[in-house]
């Protein structure tokens, strides 16, 4: 169960990513991919694309089935007008939707009608009945379509053929099921062969709906249709399905039959109504097929929105050299270039150009050049119908005010239009398209902001692999921190740091990392780790650095003494090559080839249009020089958090550090502090003059002292020695600071307490480099002290007390006034309930949401993954309260304490600074409460100033809307 | 730092349940004791029993010193009426309101004045400079004195003489400094010896007033002037003080002054002002030495109150065979017999009869021939001084409608009043006081039960060592768990349990108690821990057990392999044998004389008058038949709180219990949980039996699973061997079980959601044993199941259907109707913020306080030990807040779940079951917001009836109050 977990969150990552991110077909052959490497059939990968099936039928009247007083099931399309609009996704799905959008704005559709997705509610509440009236709505809907299309369902002399498709309020690619052709029995399939004049094409498409419809409704697998053909090709020397006449077709359709009826013990339905029912009853079943659920829950579909299903009239690309059928997206949406951007095959079905049996030709002839293809584009085989097609692109994209992704089928030189949406494309072509649309006046710069995810951007501050790249993928695991790096492995941060000075570029493998291991994080290009979650020490401090990370891949079998790790049955050992992709957590075997970022104009000119909607200000988290220079270059308008502890863990460091945690008493704690003093006001200055006079937020020593102290049996010893104290002293002193629950102990402001000389120290070095950065830069710095784990007002009084002390004594001794303010991390709900009287001694609060989540849900981050993968399975969480942040249990206190807190004191600055800070949903709900600022993570910075602008528009979006409402 | 905090507690309990309960004597004894434990001078132990040195002067005017406009600093008294009264205690001090009242009731007390603690607190606030217009004051009121006793401060014929005593809001014993006999120099005395006639008398009081003022005042310690003493007494070859003469002490007074001089390099001070605010600014400094401020720490009073000083005439029982001291309680405070109880001596000062170097004599008659004494009584020796004396107690009970301890001085046959306090008692007396004197129509049954201290009665129903007893006191350690026991100390739990079968009492040792430990610590008659604190697991086990307790004994070193402990430069081996006060903290080498505890008639009429104010119902928690049993002797109404955890450590049961935990998949869980399946129901079984129809609270598996796996190299091999698996993928489960913060990790309903098998067995168990039990009683069990550590209402939807379904499954089997609910702990922040929708769920709630503690604060109560002692002392909680609960921050949030939940669920049924079910101010908040019901640990029943029926008359008051108010 536990081990479940972080494959699952990989998976959900990797899927939403790449759904994202990547071209469409790239898109479906890697989710393809995943759905191999999980054991499932990949099948059903193509299916809704096989859409371009299309199907042929003429305009007819398009009435509406309103019955007086009955339940409206049944909303009608085509011709020019439909019962439904783009407004009714929700009803129609989005599919449906869509179609009876563009049937509105006259646009040439195949008539049809839509069955609601409350019918598929209904029908699962009431034990998979369809509810009363459904059939009267359904058979008068398929006379209406007959009579638009001048054919009948059944009528064995001019049938109609219908298709029957899913289609739900989010796009679930080829996760239900869908059935073509349908209308075709013994019968009607010579009448088609007669009015098509084309024998080979009526069996041709029956036999296919046998299989379809044997496959979807009656459970009788595709294997066995396609064994029988396989032999029958084998035993008349065929090579190619072309190779089949229509006879061959004929007598297979019979073997297809018999199969059937030794399957299922009675023949394949001859009766056109009992095929429709079972279809959409199919449909609609097919929305609770394990392949469905599985997607729904990695996407976080609830499973009451239900499915719609769309019967429409058949439309065929396949009926010679004036029939055709293709993809387009209105721009393109790798690059986001402005031209129409498509591909198509002549005489041929939609799954044809998606399969890539045959070569898909361009659409515009512009793009057939630039590809150097030698095949004729659509412009010049049907300029028609490409004439008519890129006036609807234009139409499209003007009414939906977006790039589209649009299917269509040309039947016999007629244009027929059988999907629009908007279009998925990659981040640099999103920023792209909503940067030219803005300036092109078709949407404004709010919308243009709008529409970026921001957490897409993160993707272009970091070195990704190059998408066309083989993959030789070892195991997945978390993706920890965004990026790809690669390297040679290493098992310790002293090999990582030796290799580094070498010149080598390294991948630090580890079960999991602690504060010790720094330094070799530093050194290291990338991190991967076998165990924790997102928010472990590994992805929390190589998300600060930016360096990319893998964490919690569980599959990996790590022996640092052999020097080995194991995956996927293959053992690499030291200095052998690794890739990791901190953006999907893929551990790739070798090298991989890599795009370096490229921050473009049009990145810049949304950020600087972000910048100026925005009201939060946008700090970072930083604990190094590095860092506050790359936050800076990213736009960091101050640093929100600095943990100092981070800086005590450098080698010529952490011995003082030592020194002064064995020290038995005031004294002694004092002469190791003052060696450290010096480091750590020079590490101040730094910060200090890279931030130029911006705010800059320094946290007291936080974390329980046992983290300084090595806890094996050798470090210990070597240790004493270096000490000079007795091996069992020491062994003692780490006994004694040994803790059930260290994230509940003796830590945070609570050190503080029991070692004044601590804080001391730590104001001194503060304040002393405030006076000396001042100097420096000639921007007086206004330092901000934070106390951490604060639960009670007197706590900070007592810590407040010793700072206001130390700053008298500096601001005497240098003869510098220093402005400063003294406030507090709000991160446990105690400090949350009383912000009220905290206030009255805390100059600002910042709201430390990782703690605050752990101890408001009672939930460890370093442990949560044994159970957080089933949590979200079951529906629990619908994300990691660790990386979104829980408005309503975590956010209520943090608006609580907002409010109290400024009850108090109207002016106290207000900000965020766990992780959360850096997460666009958490960034709307810190704008609703009106926090001052968010920090976060440098690399997350643009990510957090596109936010925070998205935020400010809603926020002032919803205000318009209440101001309406009165 | 960390080693402090134990032996600090220990002291504030020591100390307050000694002052409290122990005779006065015996309280003086110890605490003088405790102090010389500590390290400081025992000197001021008998201090302000020295009241009893009286002073003499005869009733004058009392003119009340009223200024127009001036602010009020001095309060007058004396002579029939005074300017304050007892309810003026904070401005004045206990001393000063009591002698304000008495002189009010028109009773004899030698006149003096109050200096307000308000002129305290101004003299620290000011730099100890007394305020603009207090010497006016004093002055006057100096004047006022002599007047009304006729003599003259300084006047070389009739001098007045007075003494100076601190006296703050609460009795602080011998904490601060007093001077007596002050308004004597080289001049005044010999006034004094020519106007009292008798030399000696003012000689000898003019040494001690030199000796006493030079110690308090000018520093010149009480060592320089009994040096000389003693040195004269050797010259002259006299043995006691007596054979002094007036001469001797004329001679000794020259030489005591030259000390001084010499010290000092001045005279000692002759001008009687000058003495007179010395002695004053004295009395306000003794308020912070360090003496004071420990005392305040340790119970908790405040800096801010301050304390008064008192200035009044000097009265003598040392002028001759018609004068006297004495003190009295007008009941007896160690039996509450109803009949007057005190000690006098004849010639002598207050002092003498404390210090026991005369056997003092009885007061009344009766009580001499009780005690067998051949020293005249009071009644007989004085009866005039007697029967004004009986009448004044008399009074004075009616008066304070309490039992009073009185000081009082005969002075050549005239009675003098100088103090009278509602006097401390012990528990058992303070039940027949209360009891009495509501039967007596003194006061109400309300306020009887408003009278007895709730913790108290703890001590009354467990054995209590001897108070004669000696003790041999190896060290302090924590009191964890009241009553006493002695036993051959054992070092492992298999061990106690061996022995306990050879009948032999045993005491475990351990560093710390596990869960694997409970069956020794069923066997132990104590346990003793040197780590933990007062809410440690073995604390908390061993509260329930209702065995004694000391925890945190950190002086102790224990070597459990050599099987050994040392404290105290002592080394005991297993089989010595010691006792451990739980009460106390003490831990004592050898076997101590105990006192068995008796269930008296008085203190079964005061819980019956409890039980008919109070209004919640008090339950227990428990988990075992004998827990239940015992419970329901103390009077619980039902279960709050059954852990089934604690029935999986027998040893018979805790391999099924492993073998679920290592087994791999649900099959393999599901066979070991069908093997506990029988033993859990027969527990059920039979606590169902016992609790004849009242509701039991059943929680669902709690800890994380690793506390059920060893953690050794060998038991991991021995376990590994019984269950036939590799002891490689045994040690591999507990590695993967081992968490970071155990606390927050994968337990609760986190267990139920990853492994429903579990829910559903104890489900089964649960439902089964009802339909039994119901059989076998004839009384419908109506089971509570409880779910623990819901964060979200949708993890209890889940558990809650599991259960549901189960429940329908037992109730088909057996044919049988089964009445439950299903409700939760409300134990983490983020349940009681959603309590309002969790009660959509749930049918009760039950405030695991515990938990929601160490969430709210982010404390964790096994690791709290390292800062809680500094805490405490600098004043950051006042209380241990896992002993009473935190009422504004945790409190907070049950007050706020408790409304949420009632909002949407009217009728929920509210309980608390953490520690704080016991704690009487934690009863009183859990009555103000609400609750139902109380649980706590059987032999904290009686004190949670009585706490609750306090809280419920205290809540009508205050109601009552609001209602006048309107």
């Amino acid at each position: 169960m536990a081990s479940f977990h972080p494959l699952q969150l990989a998976l959900d990552m990797t899927v939403k990513i790449l759904e994202t991110n990547l071209r469409l077909a790239e898109s479906f052959a890697t989710i393809m991919n995943v759905q191999r490497n999980r054991g499932e059939t990949a099948a059903a990968g193509s299916r809704e694309r096989q859409s371009g099936d299309g199907s042929g039928a003429a305009a007819g009247e398009n009435r509406s089935n309103e019955m007086s007083g009955a339940q409206k099931f049944v909303y009608r399309f085509g011709a020019g007008k439909a019962d439904g609009s783009a407004e009714m996704r929700e009803l129609l799905g989005g599919k449906g939707a869509n179609l009876a959008e563009m049937s509105n704005l006259g646009l040439p559709v195949p008539p049809g009608f839509t069955i609601t997705t409350e019918v598929c509610n209904g029908y699962y509440a009431n034990g998979k009945k369809m509810p009363e009236g459904l059939v009267d709505q359904v058979e008068e809907s398929v006379r209406y379509i007959g009579q638009t299309v001048g054919a009948m369902l059944g009528d064995a002399t001019n049938p109609l053929l219908v298709s029957v498709r899913s289609g739900s309020r989010a796009s679930m690619p080829g996760m239900m099921d869908t059935i073509l052709n349908l209308g075709l029995n013994d019968e009607t399939v010579e009448g088609l062969a007669i009015r098509s004049g084309d024998r080979r094409f009526a069996y041709d498409s029956y036999r296919r709906f046998i299989q379809m419809y044997s496959n979807v409704v009656l459970d009788v697998k595709h294997e066995n249709f396609e064994e029988i053909l396989e032999y029958y090709k084998h035993q008349n020397g065929y090579d190619l399905d072309t190779d089949i006449t229509a006879d061959d077709w004929r007598t297979l359709i019979e073997q297809y039959k018999a199969v059937v009826q030794r399957k299922l013990g009675k023949p394949f339905p001859q009766n056109i109504e009992e095929q429709l029912w079972g279809a959409i009853s199919a449909v609609f079943d097919s929305w609770n097929n394990a392949r469905a659920i599985k997607y729904r829950e990695l996407n976080h579909i609830p499973e009451s929105w239900g499915t719609a299903v769309n019967v429409q009239a058949m439309v065929f690309g396949n009926r010679g050299d004036t029939s055709a059928t293709g993809v387009a997206f209105t721009r393109n949406p790798s690059t986001g270039d402005g031209r129409l951007y498509g591909e198509f095959l002549v005489n041929a079905q939609g799954e044809d150009v998606v399969a890539g049996i045959r070569t898909p030709q361009n659409i515009t002839e512009v793009a057939r050049v630039e590809a150097g293809s030698d095949k004729p584009s659509l412009e010049t085989v049907m300029p028609e119908a490409f004439k008519e097609f890129v006036a609807i692109c234009h139409t499209l994209e003007n009414h939906y005010r977006d790039m589209q992704d649009i299917e269509f089928t040309i039947q016999e030189g007629k244009l027929w239009m059988l999907q629009c949406r908007n279009g998925k494309r990659t981040t640099p072509a999103a920023l792209r398209i909503a940067v030219d649309m803005a300036n092109e006046g078709l949407i404004s710069r709010e919308d243009a902001i709008s529409r970026i995810e921001a957490a897409q951007l993160d993707q272009l501050l970091h070195p990704t692999i190059d998408p066309k790249a083989k993959r030789n993928i070892l195991t997945i695991g978390l993706p920890a921190s965004p990026g790809a790096a690669s390297g040679e492995i290493v098992f310790s941060p002293d090999d990582a740091e030796k290799l580094k000075a070498l010149g080598k570029s390294v991948i630090l493998v580890r079960n999991e990392t602690s504060p010790e291991d720094i330094h070799g994080m530093h050194a290291a290009a990338g991190i991967l780790t076998a165990r924790g979650g997102m928010t472990s020490h590994a992805a929390v401090v190589a998300r600060g650095m930016g360096r990319p990370c893998v964490s919690g891949a569980s599959a990996l079998r790590i022996n640092a003494e052999l020097k080995t790790v194991t995956a996927s049955g293959v053992t690499l050992k030291e200095g052998d090559i690794i890739t990791i992709d901190g953006s999907t957590g893929q551990v790739i075997q070798g090298e991989v080839a890599m795009r370096q970022p490229e921050l473009t104009g049009d990145f810049a000119k949304l950020m600087e249009w972000a910048d100026v909607v925005r009201r939060m200000k946008v700090r970072t988290n930083a604990d190094t020089p590095r860092d506050a220079e790359q936050a800076r270059k990213f736009g960091a308008e101050g640093i929100g958090l600095c943990r100092t502890e981070h800086m005590f863990f450098d080698t010529d460091r952490i011995m003082a550090m030592r020194e002064m945690i064995v020290a038995t008493d005031t004294e002694g704690r004092r002469t190791a502090l003052a060696k450290i003093l010096p480091m750590q006001r020079q590490d101040f200055i730094e910060l200090f003059e890279i931030m130029q006079g911006l705010p800059v937020t320094i946290r007291l020593l936080d974390p329980p002292l046992h983290e300084f102290l090595p806890h094996g049996h050798t470090e210990i010893v070597e240790l004493a020695q270096s000490l000079d104290i007795d091996p069992a002293t020491l062994r003692a002193r780490v006994n004694q600071l040994t803790e059930q629950n260290p994230m509940l102990g003796h830590r945070g402001c609570r050190l503080a307490i029991t070692y004044p000389e601590i804080a001391e120290m730590q104001a001194a070095a503060i304040f002393e480099a405030a006076v000396e950065a001042g100097k420096r830069t000639g921007k007086p710095v206004v330092p901000e002290i934070m106390v951490p784990l604060i639960a009670t007002k007197k706590e900070l009084d007592i810590i407040k007390d010793i700072i206001v002390r130390v700053a008298n004594d500096v601001q005497l001794a240098t003869a510098t006034k220093i402005d400063y303010q003294v406030g507090t991390m709000i991160e446990l709900p105690r400090a949350a309930l009383r912000a009220g009287e905290i206030a009255e001694t805390a100059e600002f609060f910042s709201f430390g949401t990782n703690d605050l989540t752990q101890t408001t849900y009672g939930i460890s981050r370093d442990d949560s993954g044994a159970f957080l993968g089933d949590y979200l399975k079951a529906g629990i969480y619908s994300a990691d309260p660790f990386v979104s942040i829980d408005t309503v249990g975590v956010g209520e206190l943090v608006k609580l304490a907002s409010e109290r807190g400024r009850a108090t004191r109207d002016k106290l600055k207000l900000g965020i600074c766990g992780e959360h800070g850096g997460d666009p949903a958490s960034i709307a709900f810190c704008e609703t409460i009106g926090l001052d600022y968010v920090s976060c993570s440098p690399f997350r910075v643009p990510v957090a100033r596109l936010a925070a602008a998205q935020a400010a528009i809603a926020s002032k979006k919803a205000s318009n809307r209440k101001l309406e409402d009165r």
